[in-house]
Protein backbone atom coordinates (compact mmCIF):
# COMPACT_ATOMS: atom_id res chain seq x y z
CA UNK A 1 0.00 0.00 0.00
CA UNK A 2 0.99 3.67 -0.46
CA UNK A 3 -1.33 6.13 1.59
CA UNK A 4 -0.96 9.09 3.91
CA UNK A 5 -3.91 9.59 6.37
CA UNK A 6 -3.22 13.33 7.05
CA UNK A 7 -5.00 14.90 10.61
CA UNK A 8 -6.14 17.85 8.76
CA UNK A 9 -6.27 19.85 5.03
CA UNK A 10 -4.73 23.13 6.19
CA UNK A 11 -2.67 24.22 9.23
CA UNK A 12 -4.00 27.36 10.94
CA UNK A 13 -3.60 30.34 8.73
CA UNK A 14 -2.07 28.39 6.06
CA UNK A 15 -3.09 26.99 2.54
CA UNK A 16 -5.12 24.00 1.36
CA UNK A 17 -3.01 21.12 1.51
CA UNK A 18 0.25 23.49 1.67
CA UNK A 19 2.47 22.07 4.17
CA UNK A 20 2.11 18.62 3.07
CA UNK A 21 2.80 19.05 -0.94
CA UNK A 22 6.40 17.76 -0.95
CA UNK A 23 4.49 14.38 0.75
CA UNK A 24 2.17 14.60 -2.02
CA UNK A 25 4.33 14.98 -4.56
CA UNK A 26 5.88 11.77 -3.77
CA UNK A 27 2.67 10.00 -2.79
CA UNK A 28 1.68 10.22 -6.12
CA UNK A 29 4.75 10.14 -8.02
CA UNK A 30 4.23 9.25 -11.75
CA UNK A 31 -0.17 9.56 -11.68
CA UNK A 32 -1.49 12.83 -13.55
CA UNK A 33 -5.21 12.32 -12.93
CA UNK A 34 -6.76 11.33 -9.14
CA UNK A 35 -10.45 10.51 -8.24
CA UNK A 36 -11.88 12.87 -5.51
CA UNK A 37 -14.09 11.84 -2.95
CA UNK A 38 -15.79 15.05 -1.94
CA UNK A 39 -18.72 13.58 0.18
CA UNK A 40 -17.81 14.85 3.68
CA UNK A 41 -19.00 18.38 2.25
CA UNK A 42 -17.30 20.74 5.01
CA UNK A 43 -19.66 23.02 6.01
CA UNK A 44 -22.19 22.00 3.75
CA UNK A 45 -20.60 23.36 0.38
CA UNK A 46 -22.02 21.20 -2.45
CA UNK A 47 -19.45 18.76 -4.14
CA UNK A 48 -18.63 20.76 -7.36
CA UNK A 49 -17.43 23.20 -5.09
CA UNK A 50 -15.33 21.09 -2.83
CA UNK A 51 -14.19 19.48 -6.21
CA UNK A 52 -12.59 22.91 -7.53
CA UNK A 53 -11.03 23.68 -3.79
CA UNK A 54 -9.31 19.98 -4.51
CA UNK A 55 -8.51 20.58 -7.96
CA UNK A 56 -7.18 24.10 -7.31
CA UNK A 57 -4.42 22.73 -5.03
CA UNK A 58 -3.85 19.75 -7.36
CA UNK A 59 -3.13 22.18 -10.32
CA UNK A 60 -0.13 23.75 -8.79
CA UNK A 61 1.71 19.91 -8.81
CA UNK A 62 0.22 18.90 -12.41
CA UNK A 63 -2.36 16.92 -11.29
CA UNK A 64 -5.83 16.76 -12.57
CA UNK A 65 -8.89 16.13 -10.22
CA UNK A 66 -11.98 14.61 -11.19
CA UNK A 67 -14.93 14.43 -8.49
CA UNK A 68 -16.49 10.96 -7.76
CA UNK A 69 -19.50 12.33 -7.80
CA UNK A 70 -19.72 13.36 -11.56
CA UNK A 71 -19.59 9.83 -12.52
CA UNK A 72 -23.48 7.96 -13.90
CA UNK A 73 -21.12 4.80 -12.24
CA UNK A 74 -19.16 5.26 -9.21
CA UNK A 75 -17.92 2.09 -9.03
CA UNK A 76 -16.47 1.54 -12.12
CA UNK A 77 -14.77 5.21 -11.49
CA UNK A 78 -13.00 3.83 -8.41
CA UNK A 79 -12.02 1.02 -10.51
CA UNK A 80 -10.48 2.84 -13.26
CA UNK A 81 -9.06 5.39 -11.08
CA UNK A 82 -5.07 5.20 -10.59
CA UNK A 83 -5.13 6.81 -7.32
CA UNK A 84 -7.54 8.37 -4.82
CA UNK A 85 -8.00 12.06 -2.58
CA UNK A 86 -10.56 11.89 -0.02
CA UNK A 87 -11.49 15.58 1.56
CA UNK A 88 -12.50 15.88 5.22
CA UNK A 89 -16.24 17.51 6.29
CA UNK A 90 -18.53 15.13 8.32
CA UNK A 91 -17.39 11.68 8.85
CA UNK A 92 -20.86 10.16 9.00
CA UNK A 93 -22.10 11.62 5.99
CA UNK A 94 -18.70 10.34 4.28
CA UNK A 95 -19.58 6.61 5.20
CA UNK A 96 -23.29 6.79 4.77
CA UNK A 97 -22.56 8.02 1.42
CA UNK A 98 -20.75 5.51 0.52
CA UNK A 99 -22.43 2.34 2.07
CA UNK A 100 -25.16 3.32 0.15
CA UNK A 101 -23.26 3.48 -3.02
CA UNK A 102 -21.82 0.59 -2.21
CA UNK A 103 -17.85 2.33 -2.28
CA UNK A 104 -16.50 1.60 0.99
CA UNK A 105 -15.22 -2.15 -0.01
CA UNK A 106 -14.16 -1.30 -3.65
CA UNK A 107 -12.34 1.50 -2.19
CA UNK A 108 -10.61 -0.34 0.56
CA UNK A 109 -10.02 -3.34 -2.67
CA UNK A 110 -8.38 -0.56 -4.84
CA UNK A 111 -6.11 0.43 -2.20
CA UNK A 112 -4.61 -2.59 -1.17
CA UNK A 113 -3.92 -3.17 -4.50
CA UNK A 114 -1.40 0.05 -4.01
CA UNK A 115 -3.43 2.48 -5.72
CA UNK A 116 -2.13 5.78 -4.06
CA UNK A 117 -4.57 7.26 -1.28
CA UNK A 118 -4.70 10.29 0.66
CA UNK A 119 -7.16 10.88 3.10
CA UNK A 120 -7.64 14.24 5.38
CA UNK A 121 -9.89 14.67 8.19
CA UNK A 122 -12.85 12.29 7.65
CA UNK A 123 -10.69 11.09 4.80
CA UNK A 124 -8.38 9.72 7.38
CA UNK A 125 -10.87 8.69 9.63
CA UNK A 126 -12.06 6.20 7.27
CA UNK A 127 -8.85 4.61 6.48
CA UNK A 128 -8.91 3.32 10.06
CA UNK A 129 -10.62 0.27 10.96
CA UNK A 130 -14.07 2.50 12.33
CA UNK A 131 -15.48 5.63 12.72
CA UNK A 132 -15.72 5.22 16.14
CA UNK A 133 -13.03 7.66 17.03
CA UNK A 134 -14.24 10.69 14.66
CA UNK A 135 -15.08 14.12 16.24
CA UNK A 136 -17.99 14.84 13.89
CA UNK A 137 -21.49 15.64 15.34
CA UNK A 138 -23.57 12.60 13.72
CA UNK A 139 -25.68 14.75 11.46
CA UNK A 140 -27.07 11.43 9.77
CA UNK A 141 -27.18 7.69 10.09
CA UNK A 142 -24.55 5.48 8.45
CA UNK A 143 -25.56 1.79 7.96
CA UNK A 144 -22.06 0.56 9.68
CA UNK A 145 -19.42 2.64 11.49
CA UNK A 146 -17.14 -0.06 9.65
CA UNK A 147 -14.22 1.38 7.83
CA UNK A 148 -11.68 0.38 5.48
CA UNK A 149 -9.06 -0.69 7.98
CA UNK A 150 -6.05 0.39 5.73
CA UNK A 151 -4.03 0.56 8.97
CA UNK A 152 -4.51 -2.01 11.99
CA UNK A 153 -5.74 1.21 14.31
CA UNK A 154 -8.43 3.60 14.84
CA UNK A 155 -7.72 7.51 13.74
CA UNK A 156 -8.50 10.71 15.97
CA UNK A 157 -7.76 13.55 13.34
CA UNK A 158 -7.31 16.96 14.46
CA UNK A 159 -6.02 15.69 18.04
CA UNK A 160 -6.46 18.80 20.30
CA UNK A 161 -5.07 18.57 24.11
CA UNK A 162 -6.54 19.94 26.78
CA UNK A 163 -6.80 23.81 27.39
CA UNK A 164 -7.30 24.31 30.74
CA UNK A 165 -8.33 27.89 30.44
CA UNK A 166 -11.23 27.13 28.71
CA UNK A 167 -13.97 27.04 31.59
CA UNK A 168 -16.19 24.80 29.93
CA UNK A 169 -17.55 21.66 30.80
CA UNK A 170 -18.03 19.80 27.98
CA UNK A 171 -15.66 16.25 27.44
CA UNK A 172 -12.09 16.91 26.32
CA UNK A 173 -10.52 14.86 23.26
CA UNK A 174 -8.58 12.76 26.51
CA UNK A 175 -11.23 11.95 27.95
CA UNK A 176 -13.88 11.13 24.81
CA UNK A 177 -10.71 8.47 23.49
CA UNK A 178 -10.48 7.17 26.75
CA UNK A 179 -14.76 6.40 27.06
CA UNK A 180 -13.83 4.66 23.45
CA UNK A 181 -10.79 2.25 24.90
CA UNK A 182 -13.41 1.01 27.65
CA UNK A 183 -15.81 -0.07 25.44
CA UNK A 184 -13.66 -1.35 22.28
CA UNK A 185 -9.66 -3.08 22.56
CA UNK A 186 -8.46 -0.74 19.61
CA UNK A 187 -5.42 1.52 19.92
CA UNK A 188 -6.01 5.14 18.67
CA UNK A 189 -3.74 7.32 16.89
CA UNK A 190 -4.09 10.51 17.99
CA UNK A 191 -2.92 13.11 14.96
CA UNK A 192 -2.40 16.79 16.01
CA UNK A 193 -2.69 19.19 12.91
CA UNK A 194 0.53 18.91 10.86
CA UNK A 195 0.83 15.11 11.33
CA UNK A 196 -0.28 12.01 9.49
CA UNK A 197 0.20 8.34 9.25
CA UNK A 198 2.20 7.01 6.46
CA UNK A 199 2.01 3.81 4.88
CA UNK A 200 4.36 2.34 2.26
CA UNK A 201 4.03 -1.42 1.64
CA UNK A 202 3.98 -3.08 5.13
CA UNK A 203 5.56 0.00 7.01
CA UNK A 204 3.83 2.26 9.03
CA UNK A 205 5.17 5.69 10.58
CA UNK A 206 3.83 8.78 11.99
CA UNK A 207 5.22 12.26 10.48
CA UNK A 208 4.73 15.46 10.65
CA UNK A 209 5.41 18.71 13.05
CA UNK A 210 4.74 17.36 16.74
CA UNK A 211 4.84 14.42 18.97
CA UNK A 212 1.98 11.78 17.87
CA UNK A 213 -0.35 10.80 21.06
CA UNK A 214 -1.29 7.41 21.07
CA UNK A 215 -4.38 5.71 22.87
CA UNK A 216 -4.83 1.81 24.12
CA UNK A 217 -7.21 -0.12 26.39
CA UNK A 218 -5.18 -0.31 30.16
CA UNK A 219 -2.15 1.75 29.25
CA UNK A 220 -1.47 4.74 30.17
CA UNK A 221 -1.11 7.61 26.52
CA UNK A 222 2.65 7.90 25.43
CA UNK A 223 3.82 9.90 22.61
CA UNK A 224 6.25 9.03 19.74
CA UNK A 225 8.24 10.67 17.17
CA UNK A 226 7.95 11.86 14.09
CA UNK A 227 9.17 8.74 11.76
CA UNK A 228 8.32 6.14 14.82
CA UNK A 229 7.23 2.91 13.71
CA UNK A 230 3.70 1.86 14.63
CA UNK A 231 1.78 -1.21 14.07
CA UNK B 1 -45.30 17.12 30.79
CA UNK B 2 -43.08 18.27 33.41
CA UNK B 3 -39.68 18.11 32.30
CA UNK B 4 -36.17 19.93 32.50
CA UNK B 5 -33.15 19.40 29.83
CA UNK B 6 -30.12 21.24 31.30
CA UNK B 7 -26.71 22.16 29.24
CA UNK B 8 -24.70 20.31 32.11
CA UNK B 9 -24.80 18.73 34.92
CA UNK B 10 -22.43 21.33 36.70
CA UNK B 11 -20.61 25.15 35.85
CA UNK B 12 -16.86 25.17 35.84
CA UNK B 13 -15.69 24.64 39.00
CA UNK B 14 -19.20 24.34 40.58
CA UNK B 15 -20.75 21.33 42.40
CA UNK B 16 -22.90 19.02 41.08
CA UNK B 17 -26.17 20.14 39.88
CA UNK B 18 -25.98 23.10 42.56
CA UNK B 19 -26.38 25.63 40.18
CA UNK B 20 -29.88 24.02 38.88
CA UNK B 21 -30.77 22.84 43.17
CA UNK B 22 -33.66 25.35 43.28
CA UNK B 23 -35.55 24.77 40.07
CA UNK B 24 -34.54 20.50 40.60
CA UNK B 25 -36.99 21.14 44.32
CA UNK B 26 -39.99 22.74 41.78
CA UNK B 27 -39.65 19.81 39.25
CA UNK B 28 -39.80 17.09 42.29
CA UNK B 29 -42.31 18.06 44.69
CA UNK B 30 -43.98 16.15 46.23
CA UNK B 31 -41.80 13.26 44.60
CA UNK B 32 -39.17 11.38 47.66
CA UNK B 33 -37.83 9.00 44.94
CA UNK B 34 -36.29 9.15 41.68
CA UNK B 35 -34.76 7.00 39.23
CA UNK B 36 -31.43 7.51 38.22
CA UNK B 37 -30.45 6.32 34.31
CA UNK B 38 -26.79 5.74 34.14
CA UNK B 39 -25.69 4.63 31.08
CA UNK B 40 -24.08 7.37 29.33
CA UNK B 41 -21.13 6.40 31.90
CA UNK B 42 -19.30 9.98 31.69
CA UNK B 43 -15.14 8.93 31.64
CA UNK B 44 -15.68 5.26 31.35
CA UNK B 45 -17.32 5.12 35.40
CA UNK B 46 -19.60 2.61 36.41
CA UNK B 47 -23.20 2.73 36.51
CA UNK B 48 -22.79 2.31 40.75
CA UNK B 49 -20.17 4.82 40.96
CA UNK B 50 -22.52 7.08 38.69
CA UNK B 51 -25.66 6.39 41.12
CA UNK B 52 -23.56 6.95 44.24
CA UNK B 53 -22.77 11.09 42.15
CA UNK B 54 -26.47 11.21 41.77
CA UNK B 55 -27.39 10.14 45.34
CA UNK B 56 -25.03 12.82 46.75
CA UNK B 57 -26.67 15.26 44.86
CA UNK B 58 -30.81 14.26 45.91
CA UNK B 59 -29.98 13.47 49.26
CA UNK B 60 -29.57 17.05 50.02
CA UNK B 61 -32.81 17.64 48.64
CA UNK B 62 -34.60 14.81 50.61
CA UNK B 63 -34.85 12.70 47.24
CA UNK B 64 -33.45 8.75 47.17
CA UNK B 65 -31.63 8.03 44.22
CA UNK B 66 -32.61 4.18 42.61
CA UNK B 67 -29.62 3.31 39.54
CA UNK B 68 -31.85 1.70 36.75
CA UNK B 69 -29.00 -0.75 35.94
CA UNK B 70 -29.95 -2.76 39.71
CA UNK B 71 -33.63 -3.88 38.48
CA UNK B 72 -33.74 -7.35 36.77
CA UNK B 73 -36.47 -5.91 34.71
CA UNK B 74 -35.85 -1.98 34.07
CA UNK B 75 -39.18 -2.17 31.64
CA UNK B 76 -40.99 -2.39 35.08
CA UNK B 77 -38.91 0.11 37.29
CA UNK B 78 -39.55 2.55 34.72
CA UNK B 79 -43.12 2.09 34.64
CA UNK B 80 -43.26 1.59 38.67
CA UNK B 81 -41.43 4.79 39.04
CA UNK B 82 -42.86 8.63 39.69
CA UNK B 83 -39.93 10.43 38.23
CA UNK B 84 -36.93 10.59 36.36
CA UNK B 85 -32.79 11.87 35.45
CA UNK B 86 -30.89 10.89 32.82
CA UNK B 87 -27.23 12.23 33.32
CA UNK B 88 -24.86 12.91 30.70
CA UNK B 89 -21.40 11.03 29.35
CA UNK B 90 -21.64 9.38 25.83
CA UNK B 91 -25.06 10.06 23.93
CA UNK B 92 -24.29 6.84 21.59
CA UNK B 93 -24.16 4.42 24.56
CA UNK B 94 -26.82 5.86 26.68
CA UNK B 95 -29.10 5.36 22.93
CA UNK B 96 -27.53 1.86 22.16
CA UNK B 97 -28.37 0.74 26.05
CA UNK B 98 -31.89 2.25 26.07
CA UNK B 99 -33.05 0.40 22.82
CA UNK B 100 -31.17 -2.67 23.10
CA UNK B 101 -33.52 -3.07 26.42
CA UNK B 102 -36.60 -1.87 24.91
CA UNK B 103 -36.94 1.14 27.09
CA UNK B 104 -36.71 4.35 24.91
CA UNK B 105 -40.19 4.26 24.24
CA UNK B 106 -41.29 3.27 27.57
CA UNK B 107 -39.78 6.38 29.37
CA UNK B 108 -41.31 8.45 26.56
CA UNK B 109 -44.47 7.11 27.31
CA UNK B 110 -44.00 7.65 31.21
CA UNK B 111 -43.13 11.19 30.80
CA UNK B 112 -45.48 12.57 28.27
CA UNK B 113 -48.22 10.70 31.42
CA UNK B 114 -46.94 13.79 33.64
CA UNK B 115 -43.69 11.94 35.58
CA UNK B 116 -40.85 14.66 36.09
CA UNK B 117 -37.99 14.37 33.90
CA UNK B 118 -34.34 15.88 33.66
CA UNK B 119 -31.86 15.28 31.79
CA UNK B 120 -28.60 16.85 31.92
CA UNK B 121 -26.14 16.68 28.67
CA UNK B 122 -26.71 13.10 26.99
CA UNK B 123 -29.96 13.32 29.29
CA UNK B 124 -31.01 16.41 27.57
CA UNK B 125 -29.94 15.03 23.95
CA UNK B 126 -32.02 11.83 24.46
CA UNK B 127 -34.81 14.89 25.28
CA UNK B 128 -34.81 15.76 21.43
CA UNK B 129 -35.94 14.97 18.61
CA UNK B 130 -33.51 12.80 17.70
CA UNK B 131 -28.96 13.10 19.15
CA UNK B 132 -28.28 13.83 15.76
CA UNK B 133 -26.89 17.12 17.23
CA UNK B 134 -24.71 15.23 20.05
CA UNK B 135 -21.12 16.15 20.96
CA UNK B 136 -20.10 12.90 21.34
CA UNK B 137 -17.77 10.49 20.24
CA UNK B 138 -19.47 7.65 18.21
CA UNK B 139 -17.92 5.16 20.37
CA UNK B 140 -20.66 2.15 20.21
CA UNK B 141 -23.18 2.45 17.19
CA UNK B 142 -26.70 2.37 18.46
CA UNK B 143 -29.59 0.98 16.31
CA UNK B 144 -31.22 4.30 16.06
CA UNK B 145 -30.43 7.79 16.46
CA UNK B 146 -33.92 8.84 16.93
CA UNK B 147 -34.98 9.80 20.34
CA UNK B 148 -37.99 11.03 22.72
CA UNK B 149 -38.72 13.84 21.11
CA UNK B 150 -40.46 15.69 24.84
CA UNK B 151 -39.69 18.98 22.39
CA UNK B 152 -40.00 19.41 18.79
CA UNK B 153 -36.60 20.15 18.53
CA UNK B 154 -32.88 18.84 19.18
CA UNK B 155 -31.02 20.05 21.65
CA UNK B 156 -27.00 20.94 21.24
CA UNK B 157 -25.91 20.70 24.70
CA UNK B 158 -22.63 22.49 26.17
CA UNK B 159 -23.25 24.82 23.19
CA UNK B 160 -19.48 26.52 22.75
CA UNK B 161 -19.21 29.62 20.71
CA UNK B 162 -16.26 29.63 18.78
CA UNK B 163 -12.30 30.76 20.47
CA UNK B 164 -10.85 32.51 17.28
CA UNK B 165 -7.57 32.73 19.73
CA UNK B 166 -7.33 28.63 19.33
CA UNK B 167 -5.32 27.85 16.78
CA UNK B 168 -6.84 24.98 15.46
CA UNK B 169 -8.58 23.68 12.24
CA UNK B 170 -11.56 21.82 13.36
CA UNK B 171 -15.23 22.61 13.18
CA UNK B 172 -16.35 25.48 15.41
CA UNK B 173 -19.83 24.08 16.84
CA UNK B 174 -21.40 26.51 15.17
CA UNK B 175 -19.96 24.85 11.64
CA UNK B 176 -21.01 21.33 12.80
CA UNK B 177 -25.21 22.80 13.46
CA UNK B 178 -24.88 24.60 10.14
CA UNK B 179 -24.07 21.17 8.43
CA UNK B 180 -26.42 19.28 10.36
CA UNK B 181 -29.03 21.68 8.66
CA UNK B 182 -27.91 21.06 5.14
CA UNK B 183 -29.05 17.55 5.72
CA UNK B 184 -32.15 18.01 8.22
CA UNK B 185 -35.49 20.72 8.41
CA UNK B 186 -34.79 20.24 12.67
CA UNK B 187 -34.75 23.62 14.59
CA UNK B 188 -31.60 23.27 17.29
CA UNK B 189 -31.73 24.61 20.00
CA UNK B 190 -27.79 25.60 21.50
CA UNK B 191 -27.85 25.40 25.20
CA UNK B 192 -24.95 27.21 26.61
CA UNK B 193 -23.73 25.89 30.20
CA UNK B 194 -25.56 27.31 32.53
CA UNK B 195 -28.80 27.22 30.38
CA UNK B 196 -31.47 24.44 29.91
CA UNK B 197 -35.15 24.15 28.34
CA UNK B 198 -38.08 24.07 31.05
CA UNK B 199 -41.33 22.19 29.74
CA UNK B 200 -44.80 22.58 31.78
CA UNK B 201 -47.28 21.08 30.18
CA UNK B 202 -47.72 22.66 26.89
CA UNK B 203 -45.30 25.95 27.89
CA UNK B 204 -41.82 25.23 26.79
CA UNK B 205 -39.38 28.14 27.88
CA UNK B 206 -35.75 28.51 27.75
CA UNK B 207 -33.74 29.27 30.90
CA UNK B 208 -30.97 30.26 32.69
CA UNK B 209 -27.83 32.63 32.71
CA UNK B 210 -27.27 33.42 29.44
CA UNK B 211 -28.73 33.99 25.88
CA UNK B 212 -29.77 30.67 24.60
CA UNK B 213 -28.77 30.49 20.54
CA UNK B 214 -31.11 28.62 18.11
CA UNK B 215 -30.26 27.30 15.04
CA UNK B 216 -33.13 27.31 12.13
CA UNK B 217 -32.61 25.75 8.34
CA UNK B 218 -32.08 28.69 5.57
CA UNK B 219 -32.53 31.37 8.59
CA UNK B 220 -28.84 33.40 10.55
CA UNK B 221 -28.61 31.99 14.03
CA UNK B 222 -30.39 34.10 16.48
CA UNK B 223 -30.61 34.44 20.56
CA UNK B 224 -33.65 34.50 22.79
CA UNK B 225 -33.59 35.41 27.13
CA UNK B 226 -34.14 33.65 29.58
CA UNK B 227 -37.45 33.05 29.96
CA UNK B 228 -38.55 33.08 26.43
CA UNK B 229 -41.19 30.54 24.91
CA UNK B 230 -40.06 28.78 22.42
CA UNK B 231 -41.74 25.81 20.07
Amino acid sequence: MNIILASTSSLFGGQYLDYIKDELVKLYQGIDEILFIPFARPSGITHDEYTVIASEFFQKINIRVRGLHKFQDMAKAIDDSKAYFTGGGNTFLLVKMLYENKLMHLLKKNVESGKPYLGTSAGSNIGGLNMKTSNDMPIVYPPSLECMGLVPFNINPHYLDPTPELKHNGETRETRIKEFLVQNNTKVVGLREGNWVRRIGNKITVEGLHLTRIFEQGKEPYEVKSGTEID
